[in-house]
């Protein structure tokens, strides 16, 4: 017991391990951020196992006071997990304390409605909610963060569309599965399983049991050749042989040259093997566990790279790393990407040590800091990276939540600025085997864009930033629930019509809301084109924010936050900057090969824009080129889907080599065309206004 | 402070911090051994350095007195290592705390003259001694045992002529380094180095900085197909590269169907690389440390295995294994080897990251329990060993002192009970290339035997025991200095006249001197046919030792020991089992291909006896077949030697796998025929004295 460190008046039991404070209920039930969150991003009282970081084992219940408590099970289905907790704690807490994931996105207040678990058995007790239905109450459901438990046996299910509904909330879920699950034919995984069953050695046939297993592995059609052992494994040989009587289950990785036994286990304790595929954005961070027998993608989790907290693009990212050294980003970068894979696996029956397999997709820079390798000349001319096709690591060497033997690919850069989160954008839209001439790009942090078609690739980068994914924006935000992602102006009063991500209330503007709404206050002159305001601040729909004008989407007063949703003139300034980037890209590309827009057979967008990229809108605003929609592709998050397919083909692994050495990088840097052409692309949607024929701003 | 464990009236400060207990300086300098030795074998005030444990830094200064005594530095040279020591310090102790082994049989007492040092400069003070010559003493030379340091700069030099005379008694040195040199023509190690001055990258040449490696080393000649590269290395490049001003020195290791990359440094930071031939015997172990790029062995050191506690042969060592834990024996033979490299590196300017090649040559139980594998199925029926033909593996996969990346490649074993220390024998002794019918001895303590030539190629073990190598008799000890390895009796007084190893005080008997004494004592009748002495107890030469006979060989009253050498009745049939037991293999061995002793076109002898074995005597008492004299050939430890050819050649380790793979090996254990012959060789020199016609016992 210790004083709380918010109420000092006050004995409480919950002690931080970590800063060595006291918090009491009152705190960590208090919605006033200034207190409640004192520790949030830091503190274990606060559960961080949701939020990005990776922190010791711990548990919020009373300190010295455990014995109070009847001590309740709780078990969980799917996946049969148990866990003991005192009486009176919520279902939350025990999820928990069992490291099950469960989306609780307003923090156990009782008001988000998503910690939805289905009761099955045992005694509890709900505070009475809204957000369930009678219908839904009748079947057992209740909210975890508002049920307490009290019989010494409960058991809970995570219903089954819970599960769906975040895999779609990722882009992800049956549909998306199916769709990337045809494009993999045959699957060859990095490390491949082989049941063995051998003879059992006589005084006739006494080779070693190394080589017993090795001969095993050539009658099953396996390439033993250049196979190695490391003396972990020959540790293991003897043992399983015996134990599985000759029944074994050989784990081989295969890299580039050569290949390794790295597991030996008796064939009783074959357990299936999962695929982790990683798309290691500067932003944003996501996750996927597949089914490496059937390529089924099992689970999903998206984060925010915690290494945001040492600036917004790659640039930032490398200047923090050089004053705070490497190791700080490459520990924020993995400890995302570990929790993110902790809270994918929470729902399945697996742990860790069954992902054998991992490709990671993510631009240079990015890898760089995630590996440890130095990342100081990136950002120095003649910008050279440590490695650009990266040999086959084990996890084990990089720190990774996985087998520590799991074969790690990672997808290879052709540049600095060019990385391999594009080299997936090719594998999984496929243009470069095409005829038809291609403009690729992908709207993330970076801006890269491709052009080319089967016979040659121009690539470059120019330096969009993070505002289309909701960086440096006052109210921005990724495609997530409440996110704003398609809006209307009326042409009188302005008053905006809006739809959000899951029809939930608005918490922020997505990328395509923001384009939306950009063009619309163009379109109806609620800013010029040179993205000024020409409505002043005694309009309804207009405020000031800092001194600065600031159009208001949505009152505080409808919204539980009680704050405005605002849109600045800086916000627009932002946005304008990313797209005359873009497009001045586009522009000097197609110039470098004597090409212009007319010539361009289709346009591929990829990147963090959700689901609802209204192309004509993005056209208005200058960002996309005017040209016939009917070439617009959208493909959504295509550097998981790239590292998805390499995950489980051989073949798609090399053809991501391929495609990355038949890149030519264009340096725009030190370009004086670039820079003409990106001054001259600052105004919405362009100075030159013969370049957009279908834009009629009157 | 605390009370002697021997001498409780005296405070001391001498604390074992393993033991926790203290022992005064009258017990660290007293030659009683019940007091002395109290702790001799694991306490670490007595320091263990010289002892093969590797025991955790300590240093037997006075605990809580170090300030009342002026600190002294002194520096050894070669190799300018210095430490600070409390005035009035020994120069022994100064170099164990500067990890300096000094040769100090006499462990200090000024007796036995061996560790020599020259002053150069500074203050000491030594106790007069006549184990110097005066001219010896205008030079400089002094005891470190005997000398005291007083000056505040002390710096002494360790005379060439000890490391010369260190590794003669290794059985190596100038002469046997030069031997084995030109064996080796071309020197292709494990792990080359190579120093590439790579072109600095320009806006022209942007490949990174791995592939600018690689493109340096494919310029260089090496095969970069199948090349690989760890993550700790991709993250020393590119700062080497910097630093190195694009001059750096790149290691590679070079597997058998693969490569790696496993160290990159800036050129100016090349060091010289080095090699560790380690000869891994069940009773004895010896190292080599080789200069890899000219071949030349620099240093040498051999110690008991200390695994020995465990049992003397390799079946103990297995029943010990099963018992305990392999971890045990692996940690005590690894300890061996840790600090016999320790004491071999001591006079060497380098250390242990320098070595960056390894080779083990050692019988299959003893590699199997080095490398912690599954030993319990090689000595059960079907005799299954986990590994016959190892992969190379990584010196920090196995905890060898020597670079974490160093190579280590372990000599292929053909069988169970025959060994990579035979495969080693064949590489030097190179009789598998001949056409001459072989037959080939290695009397260590297993007694492998193999017959053949360049058509074909039988091994068997006759479990001969460690008799021969000093195990289980009661004064055998190796063939060091002291040993007695000489022996002629006189015909009517039985009185010995004895040579002894470098001439030093008799200390005990090693194999040469057994099998002298044996066949002298059968011939001059002081002993039977069967092995039975035929004087009584009341002879001058003959005593009662627990109720059995023996021969007294030295008597107490001239040794410093005060005890009488004796040889038993119990050493008479330890013997006798163990060459009877390697003549049976002989025979069953020439049978199983239908050939006899006369068909033999050379014998060639190897193993721990010496350099004075006389083939006559060991044909007397019935070890050797009676066969022309010029016939054989003894020639050392070959187990060693092989491995120094292997560390040097990559054509060495590759015929090393060949001449493994090309040995049909014979299994004696459960062969009637053996037991047969077996029971016939038990006899002096056999039961069918026609086998022996130039042997005549009147």
């Amino acid at each position: 017991m210790g004083k709380c460190i918010n109420h000092p008046d006050t004995e409480t039991p919950y002690k931080c391990m970590k800063h060595n404070i006291y918090q009491c209920e009152h705190c960590l039930e208090c919605p006033d951020p200034d207190i409640y969150c004192k520790f949030r991003t830091s503190c274990p009282i606060y559960f961080m196992s949701k939020k990005g970081f990776d922190v010791e084992e711990q548990e919020a219940l009373p300190v010295g006071r455990e014995t109070e408590f009847e001590p309740c099970t709780v078990t969980f289905s799917p996946g049969n997990i148990s866990v003991t907790v005192p009486e009176g704690s919520t279902l939350l807490r025990a999820a928990e304390k069992a490291d099950i994931y469960i989306n609780a996105s307003c923090n156990g207040k009782g008001s988000c409605g998503k910690c939805r678990l289905i009761l099955e058995a045992g005694k509890v007790e709900s505070t009475p909610t809204a957000l369930l239905s009678d219908k839904e109450k009748s079947k057992g459901y209740l909210l975890a963060c508002q049920t307490r438990i009290f019989g010494s046996e409960v058991k809970v299910r995570i219903p089954e569309e819970t599960i769906e509904k975040k895999l779609r909330a990722e882009g992800m879920g049956k549909e998306a599965t199916e769709k990337l699950h045809g494009l993999v034919e045959v699957i060859t995984p990095m490390v491949s399983k082989t049941i063995l069953h051998l003879p059992a050695p006589t005084m006739e046939d006494t080779v070693s049991d190394l080589d017993r297993v090795i001969r095993g592995l050539k009658k099953n059609g396996i390439d033993t050749s250049k196979l190695s052992t490391s003396l972990k494994v020959m540790q293991q040989i003897t043992e399983a042989s015996h134990k599985g009587d000759w029944k074994i289950c050989v784990s081989v990785l295969h890299k580039k040259c050569s290949s390794e036994i790295v597991k030996v286990v008796p064939a009783y304790d074959e357990s299936v093997s999962l695929g982790l595929a990683i798309d290691l954005g500067t932003t944003s961070i996501v996750v996927y566990i597949v089914e490496m027998e059937t390529g089924k993608i099992l689970s999903a989790a998206s984060g925010h790279n915690s290494q945001a907290a040492c600036g917004d693009d790659v640039i930032n990212r490398m200047v923090c790393a050089e004053k705070d050294g490497v190791k700080k980003l490459k520990l924020m970068a993995l400890s995302t990407i570990n929790n993110l894979t902790k809270q994918a696996l929470a729902t399945l029956e697996q742990d860790q040590s069954a992902i054998e397999n991992v490709v990671i997709s993510g631009n240079t820079t990015m890898v760089h800091l995630l590996l440890g390798l130095e990342s100081k000349y990136i950002r120095r001319e003649p910008y050279i990276p440590t490695v650009s096709e990266f040999p086959i690591i084990k996890a084990g060497e990089m720190g990774l939540r996985a087998a520590t033997h799991a074969g790690v690919f990672i997808m290879p850069g052709p540049a600095s600025y060019v990385g391999g989160d594009i080299v997936s954008g090719l594998l999984y839209t496929g243009f470069h085997m095409d005829e038809a001439l291609t403009l690729f790009i992908d709207v993330g942090t970076n801006g890269e864009i491709v052009l080319g078609n089967n016979e040659f690739l121009m690539t470059a980068a120019c330096s969009a930033g993070p505002a289309f994914e909701g960086g440096g924006i006052r109210w921005g935000m990724r495609a997530e629930d409440g996110a704003i992602e398609k809006i209307t102006l009326d042409p009188v009063t302005f008053v905006p019509t809006y739809a959000t991500v899951e029809n939930k209330p608005a918490r922020g503007i997505c990328g395509s809301g923001m384009i939306d709404l950009i063009s619309e206050m163009l379109l109806k002159k609620v800013i010029g084109q040179d993205g000024k305001f020409r409505l002043d601040a005694t309009h309804d729909r207009m405020t000031l924010f800092k001194d600065e004008l600031a159009f208001i989407l949505e009152y505080g007063k409808n919204l539980a936050s009680e704050e405005d949703i605002i849109f600045t003139e800086s916000d627009i300034r932002s946005l304008v900057l990313s797209k005359a980037a873009i497009y001045a890209g586009f522009t000097v590309l197609l110039d470098e090969v004597g090409m212009d827009f007319s010539m361009v057979d289709q346009m591929i967008i990829t990147g963090g824009f959700g689901q609802h990229l209204d192309i004509g809108k993005a056209v208005i605003m200058g960002l996309l080129p005017d040209i016939e929609r009917n070439k617009f592709h959208y493909k959504g998050n295509s550097s998981i889907a790239g590292a998805y397919m390499a995950l489980l083909s051989r073949d798609f692994r090399q053809e991501a080599l391929t495609i990355s050495n038949n890149m030519t990088y264009i340096d725009f840097s030190s370009s004086t065309r670039f820079m003409d052409e990106f001054i001259k692309a600052q105004f919405l949607p362009h100075t030159e206004m013969r370049l957009f024929p279908s834009v009629k701003i009157k």
